[in-house]
């Protein structure tokens, strides 16, 4: 966790035997598993709660992905994922990675993804920050 | 398919990069997808859909699965899986898979998944196979 | 297939079960698999042999994906994944993606992926596209 | 860990967003991956190293999977896997798996999975026990 300019977490994962190709390093989509556990991380550190969002009214479907893989990982590697919310005054949720192998630091990928606001009532769009999440995000970030 | 004392179908499946591990060969788990897609086979085959019998009240969940693995199978090979439905009084989806390479037609593995029916509204499960499925084959069989 | 100016060719992918999350729709990561379906039928249609490139001394892997979605695909939906490549004079093969669903022909997302060149000897980069590559292309287009 | 009687391991699993289906609850398919993870514990916990086997000569593919599922595990859940050296004469290595939910310790599945020691420059099936595994094996259950 962090001071208020830079809400963030930082993710541990083992990778494992299944999610390394025939190159014996992680499978390049495999890394979107990785930035799923680190949204998890970033949730649990910032009771950030997905789950919640849903119940308000929201579904917060992903529109964007994207990474840059620097240096691959193999098995037994240890990744640790950094996952940083980036602010943003548009509807949208929008999260930044950064991995590196914990034994030398090294950068193995950056990448970011995107989610928007979908009211669950009629599927639309939201074009505002609803303002449950407003005023989430503005009492996280005075902490 | 096939006369009304065996019914089966075969799946047609190009082994993928991204199933094979570090051996060079398809992950061992990996082929219980193969089986899902034999399922598939079979259900387009023999006009078996699951989704009918969700809408008849009931879910079909796995509740065994068994495999024996005798050769592997690389990236680029073509796995044939061939599903077959096994006759049984129980009140039980049985299938019995083999899969073999395309090219040599040599046995990769042979397999087996259990289904039972539960009732969706208590989800309780059935000891006795739901009317509606036992018409549906005994339908079947008789083509 | 297509004239010298358009390279691509169209997979087409049946929607698994298994590819799909609690949402019912397919899991974004999984459209990387998706996009992978639709590098090898473009290696088909074209004869873009990546063993072949490993072979020459090569390996290609992925440095950057990126990937928009529009609307979601469902199980049993079937996918239309068109890939085409992107001339560029950089060392650096690119294909960019579309995902459409069959039925409607909605598009689904887009997104694409960038390989670069590695020298398999000493594993560094190659700043400058191989020669049997630039041949290799340049023989495709005269098609 | 435990007595020589009863060489086991547990592993501690957050169930991911992304190994649950439509239904909502993990695919079938991804308990592998779980008894896979049950594996690594066991290894780390008995000093048990798979890539020590491989520098011995020897490959330990599996040749047999086996599950049975009693309840379902939805996102969010945590499991156990507790995974429990089987001893046999044979010339195997089997494991047994029992998966519980962290809050309730509930069953939710029992498995197991059978490798053989293959020779890797001939590729063929060991039929004995290779010594050096059979020192190892001895050396632990002493302790």
């Amino acid at each position: 966790m962090s001071h208020h300019h830079h809400m963030s977490a930082i993710a541990r994962i083992d990778v494992k035997f299944n999610e390394c190709d025939p190159m014996g390093i992680v499978w390049h989509g495999n890394y979107l598993k990785y930035f799923e556990e680190g949204r998890e991380a970033f949730g649990k550190a910032w009771k950030f709660d997905f789950l919640e969002i849903f119940n308000k009214g929201f579904s917060v479907p992903i529109v964007h992905v994207n990474c840059d893989y620097k240096r691959p990982l193999v098995y037994r590697d240890v990744a640790l994922v950094e996952t940083t919310y980036r602010n943003t005054p548009a509807a949208k949720i929008i999260f930044d990675y950064v991995i590196r192998k914990e034994s030398t630091h090294e950068l193995i990928c950056k990448g970011s993804t995107t989610q928007v606001f979908v009211n669950k009532d009629n599927m639309k769009l939201s074009l505002v920050v609803p303002d449950f999440f407003s005023a989430w995000m503005a009492q996280k970030k005075a902490k």
